[in-house]
């Protein structure tokens, strides 16, 4: 995938721009903020768009994850958002990877390069997480977690989170390309070996239908989707599900065994955040078989350890988008052989923020993600 | 991928078959030979179709391995053949995974399952390869390499080796799911993430095309076919090559070079048995990149070592078809991502192996894969 | 390390021999079997002597696997035990890696050689696991397990599953070599790069006190062993630990900040079987740790697994001594990097197998491994 | 490991010091250079100790490699040298992991952190290396080879390429970690699990003399060095080979036949530069081995390629101390396993530098590791 270098544009950049600041949790504020500059090996982006994920949801309902996992003091003019995309309109000192006027998309992470984790390539397990936060001074972002995010006009990244858009793609599936990374990452993390294996997903979120479409991609084969709305299932059907199995109509271990002739499968994906499904995933895969975990469940799950054990189970929490997947996910976006926008119901303008985060949280008209767009 | 069990069939045996075996190097003849009997775990074959591959016309034209690599005394009465699928009529002891009627495909590699490697999986690199040979007895099987091979009526062959050939997949077809897993195997060998990856591919012969075929299959981009000949290159277009590169109208380096906007690629297949190749893949690659080789030049190779070093490549040798890759090849034939048949162009019946020989050695009318088919 | 080959013994094999058998959980008995005749690449084994491993203390209790697990109906007649060692005594069809009076240690698990699993080298995740019993014929043993195992007399045994008894090692040392191969694997798992790395160790029972002998063999760095018997944890830091934490006395957790400087461990082996060990391992991880699972709990968990996702954490069931560990702990204990006789605490005779039962069971005299040995 | 913190303390820091720069090839100078600044996330580091590496004489001789390499314009102010270690007397930004006082030494590769490569957390083959030299500014650097190096009183280096040295270990013998790191790696390259398993080193330079020591610190067994000087294979004995073969007096396939009954080793280490080796290397090897070229050849190699593919060879070129090799290694030394001063035999003063290159060039007095040290 070559960059698409249009000929040299130039952009006024005013000196403050719009942005959706995080007061207490749940109160959002349409504030006025200085557009960021950017450093060394980094670009100002203008965001063109940023969609919703289950993430920010929790986020604008709870505070930040300073707030919720350190116990540090509530940051009162935080910015939230990851999932988006835009164009670069400045470059910062040393960048010749991208040009004014590209489309960029953004990757969420960008690890502090200094610990165990960055030194290794797990720069999404950065140990020095959250650190660049309230006076530490470690380089960690984490677009819309740990530093200010995309709803808003402008932000800066560096130039190792940036992908091209690819040409023929417009701004809201592009932010979708996000998405499709962490989907891409978890099927990274169960070995790579992907085509002609079989896989579950739990749970039709948009992850789980994003990585249904990825293990399709790929080849995968049966991908198996389970969850409990038929209107999910049917897109994740067109998305490259072989079946999909209502749970409310048929118990899901009954129906893998069925469709896998009673050999079970090889990866299972947990998507659905219930903590039952760990014990599930396990009920379903071959002996030796791996399970990858993405979904959150708001409690903690009774897990039979033993049964791991005996069945050699593999079980890798992953957080975020790691190994490039994003690099990779918009490779397949530009073939088409992914097409995130399938999972794309809704879209609003950025001052109705309030509304769009609404139908997010609320799945309202069954909404899936849901797109805040800058411009027309 | 369930199998496709027919009502149960029976199939009338033979005592006796006709078996094109190999006296000296270069005389074939068609001779008649006993039916073998399955053992344990294994099932008997019989053999609708046949495929000639670069290895064949190497040991019709020199003698088996046997006598080629170990000095071993020529085997009089070797059939030669490894690319064959067929319908299974015989079942031995303990055999459930498949039934009398299903059609399979063979893969070439049995390996004896005692030795270090195969203890870990790497069956093709068996250390107890051509043991069973001339009185050893240590169980590996190199069909049609250390063992009688498929140009004949009946083989006997390892359940672990057979793989059910996909529905609405055709007898020639299916032989060359044999040669897509050596493809595939090569992929593997460079590490399993090939989606957005860029692959460069040395040399259109069967195998290289067939790489070109499964690189694209699994979503690498761009995918970059080189060789001499217009016709293989337009066939590596259709097969899926995103870039053909004739080499005697530009030097293959530039062209690289070209299309990546100079950065090089990731990975090179090397497939045309052109001793300066390994440096010419160096020359193509990233820092850091990866080779896998697996056209064999019949000559030394004068080689940039330093290089290697400097630029942190690495080359994989291999053999076959190792980590079940044929198994997941079935798999992408059967979902339609993968189309073999666009590789064979010539069929000949049992009785004619010599013309298809000869078809196949001197490319005659352009031959690419030669099949010898038993039955109508 | 070369195989000891003595000048060409011969033994006498009686038609019988006295092997211990199980009747009812819980009801062992000495009986007269008949000597079992090995087949092609299998060898008869004269034991030599044997240890009591935890999992044969749940067999006898409870009943063999085959009982527990599936249902089927219970073997009147099977004889248990699983950590052997002998001379091997008379050779089957195509041996020639293993002489008549050679001394070898015996793996537990020997994979039917044609799933998915044994053909990618993960025998001890045999998908035909205990399908040569009671009618099935895959060839899958594990022995003492789902096939007979080594309380008594003479065993055949196949040769991929043999290791040579380094020379100077002791029949009591030589059966704890299996226990270590478990170990090693624990630590393959984890991702092989040991060496200077922090790894805590969760319970000192005997698997937990050979993995902290094997990590510190290979240099992991620091090694902290966790438990409550003050004994035990003396043994452990005689067997290489450099940090011992008796939980009754400290929170694990702030033992194992303290230690790190308040980073946390790459890896933790959980070897207690404690149900609450998967949290307390997560949170004396690192981001991005690993965790292999090898004790078994006897009831469900309660697990945090929303912290394994926000954590990046990897958790691995493992079960017996898979890719070849055993061979390369022969090798360790050859160089006397490794001395499993530090655990070795009581030796009965064959006769007195419920006696030696005991002691393993109740830890009679803080037993840790109580071998039973053949001859004087 | 933990840090070892002194008491805080403070360092007269000059605005100028003393620094060897390369003029002409072969040109060394004593000159005044400012002392340089650490910025966000270095510190300064008091250069107390340096040795001389085979790469350096190359440097020093030739000229530095974007001289060789890449014909950019010669740096007529470079300072050369890569095997250094220091006190910290400064610290940049941002920086808490060391305190000034610390002991530290300095890996040699600092990759950019944004390319492909270090992404993945192959900083040691960064796609930008070279690139912060002559107005370009991607960050990267390789001390004494891109930058400026140790052969000077100060440098600045980024924290992720700092390791503490252990408490014990003297000026002199922690350069050496270095050293010991890159033969670390030539090691992880080949899988990681070394323990128990056969290898053999080719050349005992420093290089293959640490490669052997470290070898032997993971348990690898046997552990076989050839060369040509019997001084050098002596020491080689004192560092952990349990075999010395002199090729002067013996065929080294011969040999590697006679030691491991005929079957060959799984991994060869090639430190020699003899372009014949990769050859003799696969010959060397079990099918399925593994080779890692570390020894810079001076001119190219005849290659048997289609051996490494029949012999399914893997074959890694590898520069540098990639994944974190140096920090393992300082571990290792801390436990006594590793003993890096055995190879050093020579001390000079800064003074002396020229001296000690030629001490270093001539192998002087059979000169292996030729120490500068700044102090007494």
């Amino acid at each position: 995938m070559t960059a698409t270098t249009a000929a040299v544009q130039s952009f006024d950049i005013p000196q403050t721009m719009k942005a959706w600041v995080l007061d207490d949790p749940g109160q959002l504020r349409l504030a006025e903020k200085p557009v960021p500059q950017p450093g060394h090996a980094e670009v100002l982006v203008r965001i063109d768009a940023i969609a919703f994920c289950a993430g920010d949801i929790s986020i604008i309902t709870k505070g930040p994850p300073a707030l919720i996992e350190g116990g540090k003091p509530f940051n009162k003019n935080f910015t939230p958002g990851h999932e988006y995309m835009g164009t670069v309109v400045k470059l910062g000192a040393g960048v010749d990877e991208f040009a004014v006027g590209d489309r960029v998309v953004v990757e969420v992470h960008y690890g502090c390069g200094r610990c165990e984790r960055c030194r290794a390539g797990m720069y999404t397990a950065c140990l020095n997480y959250g650190m660049n936060y309230k006076g530490h001074d470690k380089g960690h972002r984490a677009n819309g977690f740990t530093t200010d995010g995309g709803f808003c006009e402008y932000q800066v990244n560096h130039v190792s989170t940036l992908i091209h858009v690819p040409e023929g793609v417009g701004d809201e599936e592009a932010t979708l390309i996000v998405t499709a990374g962490t989907a891409m990452y978890a099927l990274d993390t169960l070995g790579g070996l992907i085509a002609g294996e079989s896989v579950v997903v739990l749970g039709p979120g948009a992850i789980g239908l994003m990585v249904t479409a990825v293990a399709k991609a790929l080849g995968a084969d049966p991908v198996i989707l389970t969850g409990t709305r038929d209107s999910r299932l049917a897109l994740g059907k067109r998305m490259g599900a072989d079946h999909v199995v209502n749970i409310r109509n048929e118990d899901p271990l009954e129906a893998v065994r069925r469709i896998t002739g009673g050999k079970g499968v090889n990866y299972v994906v947990e998507a659905s955040g219930d903590p039952n499904s760990l014990n599930v995933a396990t009920d379903m895969l071959k002996r030796g078989g791996k399970v990858c975990l993405v979904g959150f469940p708001e409690e903690k799950a009774s897990v039979d350890l033993a049964k791991l054990i005996r069945q050699h189970i593999s079980v890798f929490g992953i957080r975020g988008e790691g190994r490039s997947a994003t690099h990779r996910c918009a490779a397949l976006v530009a073939q088409k052989r992914l097409e995130p926008k399938l999972i794309h119901t809704h879209t609003f303008p950025l001052e109705e923020v309030p509304t769009a985060f609404r139908y997010a949280r609320d799945r309202i008209e069954d909404a899936i993600k849901v797109v805040v767009k800058m411009r027309k």
